[in-house]
């Protein structure tokens, strides 16, 4: 039941854009334990002047024109354990098969209900009973 | 009061977002009793590879490039009737006025409060009293 | 923490967009308290057809083509006080700086947790104690 939004800079590749959108999918199925073929992504690449970040970086991390940033629409009730492993995750992922800077990667998380989600022929899949 | 993301393949004509423009209007106003000429809507249209669907289908629903995402922010305290009959509406009319197939329309809410909006001129409109 | 989303016409300048990324940052920090350098924001330019508003106007406010769409999902917990001088501050810097019309700067936030946040390294920085 995720929706994910990942923005990037025009420049990057088809072959980028595969390894994060992989990298979020097998993270919410192996770590998160969302149902496989959940898997619901919308991609947007932006003008330099259209990706925003701070030059002075923030807490600790610094950003580059790369960054990515991932938002995450899903489905409430995990716990602060399982967003952590899941942020690490896809970091890792993203990092050793792209080799993009971990610092680049922005993960940000939106909770909502079960009834707030079609997927498909108008119909609440996931209605409570 | 909902800010609705319509993301759609670059193909998309004018003709296409109209349809899917008017029936989230419509049926918001029909089914979920938003206030007439409440219609700020946001539609980006992508390339090929930024719009990512799994091609084995979910809870049997399959997909095609054709896919439709509508996102919708809106004030929470809709029931769970009214957000099945408003998906119903949507994919409904959609489908009727532009032979989309329904199962190409995925709609997700997100619901939040009275103090999170404002529609101009810098002020609060539904400020709780 | 904030993600901001501004949304605009095909037409905004640099200078335009770095007014409106200034003028939310700005507001953030003074007024909603938000901490120096979280500045992480995310534009996006729309041909005519993909900004939709409704021509009547809404709540005794009328919208032009210039329309601007801004987005914030951030921590919740801020005050309606709080939110109504962010609205007021952001529109009246805008305005001033770059005589764009008050009515057509529309504001939606939503909330969100201290676990939802990650700046980097695939770390949730802001997790609960």
């Amino acid at each position: 039941m995720p929706l994910v939004r990942i923005d990037v800079n025009k420049n990057a590749s088809s072959n980028l854009i595969r390894a994060v959108s992989d990298a979020v999918y097998d993270a919410m199925v192996e770590v998160a334990k969302v149902p496989m073929h959940d898997k619901f992504q919308i991609v947007t690449r932006h003008e330099t002047d259209e990706i925003i970040y701070p030059p002075e970086g923030y807490l600790g991390a610094s950003y580059s024109s790369d960054i990515i940033f991932i938002e995450i629409v899903w489905l409430g009730g995990r716990s602060v354990d399982t967003k952590q492993r899941f942020y690490a995750r896809v970091v890792d992922d993203i990092h050793r098969k792209q080799n993009v800077r971990k610092e680049d990667v922005i993960i940000v998380l939106v909770d909502n209900g079960r009834e707030d989600w079609s997927f498909g022929n108008g119909v609440m899949q996931y209605a409570p009973k």
